[in-house]
């Protein structure tokens, strides 16, 4: 088994032949021409002005509420270093993203899983855990198609969460890369949108999975105080984000590359998810997984027994590999598996799932 | 006045007409036509690879000692995070890199200055300071056409650092943006090839002089295990660095761009010096200043009774700004100024000192 024949379900990463390589080439083209001095000079820690601008207009916010940043992972760190108080209890989700959890535990925030179920954050366990005491520094949420679940947060969720934010005094931090990468059903309002401008929400997201990781470009929206100590901590680490990179997105999202990416993301996406689902009650009925309506991950349950530890070993050897549902939990996921669909084309979903049903069968385990 | 008739020799940055668009352009076309998939996807926290690879083989170095990053700030940011520990001295140049100082105050670090001379760092003054007891972490030392003052580190010096360090057991820290813009004498070997491979130095430099801020891209050269620590903490904060920007400017590099690019920065900063030093001795013969063999700056000294923040307000009504020389020291600097000459055209420095020189005489200060 080569490198190039390995099947990998587990980078959260677009596949190459849904990023639009052309379309970035012309955007260059258009920010070196239309504005040279602004993107290829020093700029401000706010970002490339333009596109902070575009964000702003897109969420219906002030400028000053608006930083851009190099990949939404530095937007995060910076934000983490403003809020988190060593010692201090910080709400997560029951599973979540595992560069979420190392950079909570960096600063010593007190990480406190809250169960997901199919539909978001257990705001009742939540509501239970704050009115037995627990104050946290801030409740973090991936709202849309959530890594690694894949799941959404319900519009009657997103209230609560926002009533007790209110009630108990903590910030929602509301991490939404994979807001645009919907592929059926409805969109629901953001958290920061159905909050009105009271600034009880802090948002991030990016441009990673709309057009492409490789321009590292991530941005933060929130009350405008926080927005500016946030903008501080920039300016010492970096002076500017890049300047160049930010340029070409702009100028890509202005002539409506942004668009056109996001169309044929979504397309592209939405046959994988078809594919997968089919492949895995043909080839792993034991399976047990809720088919994403966006997003780039499903989680996928298996029987109790599976030690996924395992699994991920006899699968590698078989040519095909995943996370371990236990890399985003603190406990529990030993029989669970993040199956990122993103990185995979279509024409090698079932070949996959057919080796890693092989590699099941090799651990021997019943079926539950 | 209006904000356009401002003639600033205030900022550390390339005016854009000695800043190759077309070919970057160029270069971008060629990355994306190339390595798609390499400019655009997640990479790695030690950055583009093949332009990890150019700089290990610029500094005859393993790749494994290189790591590029956002910029050199962030370089410098991840280093003193690994480095710096809190109430332990660090010694730095007297004048510096304000925001070298911040990040190091910061963290905490014992901010220990040592006297520059026109050829660099007082090593005699250091070596008594080790004899009677100072044990720093780490020498931060601008070798080359120094930031704020110009000035250039003597290879007897170099030397000399290098023995101190050897004896006294700390790193020397070589913060070297500048080196390519030599545009007069010599140059002299870096401490890290002067080291030969003994581990005492960490050295920075960027693209940002060379080639265009807006790329933010800087790198580090170091010991092995200690880029390795670097790294991890890269990739906890950002993933990756810009790919894409690096993935550019690789190919400027490797076709001969930033040759090019380096000749025509060098060819525009020598007239400019040669203007500016006209240019005082006409205007303002009271002052005193070496005429820089490159880099961006020129350390300019006025008559002890001149304070330089009362001379700055009197210049800014006149549209004329610089850098006061009290905001690179801890004490001191009161009549002094730093002059950027990379960030104005040579038709503008003329008119500049004469509002300049302008705005002294309305301080009704007597020449020394």
């Amino acid at each position: 088994m080569t490198a190039s024949d390995l099947i990998s379900f587990a980078r959260g990463a677009p596949s190459l032949d849904i990023i639009d390589v052309e379309g970035l080439k012309a955007a260059t083209d258009a920010a070196l021409t239309e504005d040279p001095g602004g993107a290829l000079g020093y700029g401000t820690a706010i970002g490339y002005p333009k596109l902070r601008k575009l964000l702003a207009d897109r969420h219906g916010v002030a400028e000053e509420q608006v930083l851009v940043t190099n990949g939404s992972m530095q937007a995060d760190a910076f934000l983490f270093d403003q809020l988190v108080v060593s010692g201090e209890p910080v709400v997560v989700e029951r599973p979540t993203y595992d560069r979420t959890l190392l950079g909570l535990r960096e600063r010593g925030a007190v990480v406190t899983p809250v169960s997901l179920a199919t539909d978001g954050i257990d705001v009742d366990e939540l509501a239970a855990a704050l009115d037995g005491g627990l104050r946290p520094t801030f409740a973090h949420v991936i709202p849309n198609f959530q890594n690694p679940a894949g799941y959404t947060l319900s519009l009657a969720k997103r209230q609560r969460l926002l009533e007790l934010a209110e009630q108990h005094d903590f910030i929602i931090f509301e991490d939404d890369p994979y807001v645009s990468i919907r592929f059926a059903g409805e969109p629901l309002p953001t958290m920061l949108e159905l909050d009105g401008g009271k600034g009880r929400v802090v948002y991030a997201s990016s441009f990673s999975k709309t057009v492409a990781p490789g321009v590292r470009i991530g941005y933060l929206v929130g009350p405008a105080d926080l927005i500016a100590k946030v903008r501080v901590r920039a300016t010492n680490t970096y002076i500017s984000p890049n300047m160049f990179a930010q340029a070409v997105i702009y100028q890509f999202a202005a002539s409506g590359g942004l668009d056109r990416s996001v169309a044929k993301v979504n397309a592209a996406l939405a046959e994988r998810v078809a594919t997968l689902c089919s492949a895995l009650e043909k080839h792993l009925p034991e399976a047990k997984f809720t088919a994403p309506e966006g997003g780039y991950f499903m989680w996928v349950e298996l029987p109790e027994g599976v030690d996924v530890a395992q699994l991920l070993t006899a699968a590698e050897e078989r040519g095909v590999t995943f996370v371990k549902g236990t890399d985003f939990l603190l406990e529990g996921g030993r029989s669970s598996l993040r199956m990122a669909y993103s990185g995979v084309r279509d024409d090698q979903i079932e070949e996959g799932v057919s080796r890693l049903a092989d590699a099941l069968k090799s651990l021997g385990v019943a079926a539950g």
